[in-house]
């Protein structure tokens, strides 16, 4: 049987918008994408940048995260207003035309009907001109993709509704498998024996420790990431060694 | 009388957390980071990274940030545990001695007692030897500032309880206004008109748009944010202009 290569596929995401940045808005998306991403195609994103609505750093940021990372997907100003200038930018960052897509012109058309759509409206059907649609179900005006960059509108709701329609354009990589173990104890009384534990797991996979406040009690949640299940088990098995040792306990939700 | 000068001072946030990236755990601290900043202090955040817990990264963000704005906040792996290597990665990044320092060393001896006082928690206690202190009044490991960085813990709660222990640190811009109208409309209504607005008053202000759905009503919140008040009133009533000729009604909460 033919082993099945280990393909670590990375991506990045790029918020862009005034309202993150300044906290008006609580941003919702990187979580949204990131475990979409890591459930649905074994793609692992490695870096998000939250960015103003501004062209230079757009195109800055654009041209670096497509060039270190396998994908790129920004959220946010692909709407109607001025200062909605993500496709424009992204355009221009590729060299590539900026003018109305036909097929989102049409989609868009259709949707609101020839007498309403305005400008405004009809300036969410510019893009790149050669770019590919990522249909859009909740409100019509579509993201799009161009070279190894996603675009996808900001608010979540309507975010969560047409990411599946990027899977098609998407390599998957390895499955990342996790595991997560509860105890009732605080990090540094597990810290050392975790380090040790973690050096031994250095090749094959990560252990994070992250305290909780929960129900009132105290506790440290170990989370096993890995695209190796038996080393998930080998490992959980050594962790668990090592707190009944400490006579630590375990904490089940 | 002496005028104020306008004083823009702009800072940079970095989450320091596989947690974040991978979705797991959802970040609240840009939000409240950026929010204190732009209320207590007159400071603008105008970039955020999220960036995994490897030193590499660390170290090539601390210093392009450090570089690019007045002063870096960083969130994130100052524990106890073997994942948490900002303290180190920031020491590395500026070249100055990593150890205990004294003063957080006698603050987490006197918490945790003698006894008590084992190897991991020890290791909250080493960072840049030159740095100063942000205390910490919820649970005792301080965090700190070396050049223009201020290195923070990731759980949103404690982070709260010491932030107000950066602002002797900080260097005060001028106060950011902002003025929220909210209106019963869909931003291709008004967008055309408001980018006519937004290039009049270009040099003054920013006027953002955020379309919303809140009790079953559709309708957009124009946002203007301005260090000069008087350019906002002059500018919101140029927006309650347009938006009567247009017969869009306010939304008021």
């Amino acid at each position: 049987m033919k082993k099945k290569k280990n393909k670590k596929i990375k991506a990045s995401i790029l918020i862009i918008g005034n309202e993150i940045l300044s906290g008006r808005t609580q941003d919702l998306n990187v979580s949204l994408i990131s475990k979409w991403l890591d459930k649905e195609c074994g793609i692992i994103v490695e870096e998000v940048r939250i960015i103003p609505d501004r062209e230079k750093e757009i195109i800055k940021n654009i041209l670096t995260l497509s060039k270190k990372f396998h994908y790129v997907f920004t959220t946010g100003g692909i709407g109607p207003t001025h200062d909605d200038i993500t496709a424009k930018s992204i355009s221009k960052a590729f060299k590539i035309n900026y003018g109305f897509h036909k097929e989102a012109y049409l989609i868009l058309e259709k949707y609101y009907g020839k007498l309403k759509f305005n400008d405004g409206r009809k300036k969410m059907a510019k893009m790149p001109i050669t770019a590919n649609l990522i249909y859009n179900p909740s409100s019509a005006a579509p993201g799009f993709k161009i070279k190894n960059v996603f675009s996808l509108p900001g608010v979540p709701l309507i975010l969560k509704s047409m990411i599946h329609n990027c899977k098609k354009f998407l390599v998957k990589g390895s499955k990342m498998l996790s595991k997560s173990i509860n105890f009732y104890t605080v990090e540094s009384k597990i810290s050392h024996d975790l380090g040790k534990i973690q050096k031994k797991y250095k090749k094959f996979l990560e252990i994070g420790s992250y305290p909780f406040f929960r129900l009132g009690k105290v506790g440290v949640s170990v989370v096993l990431r890995s695209t190796n299940s038996k080393k998930i088990i080998l490992c959980k098995r050594d962790i668990l060694k090592m707190t009944k040792r400490k006579n630590i306990k375990q904490f089940r939700d």
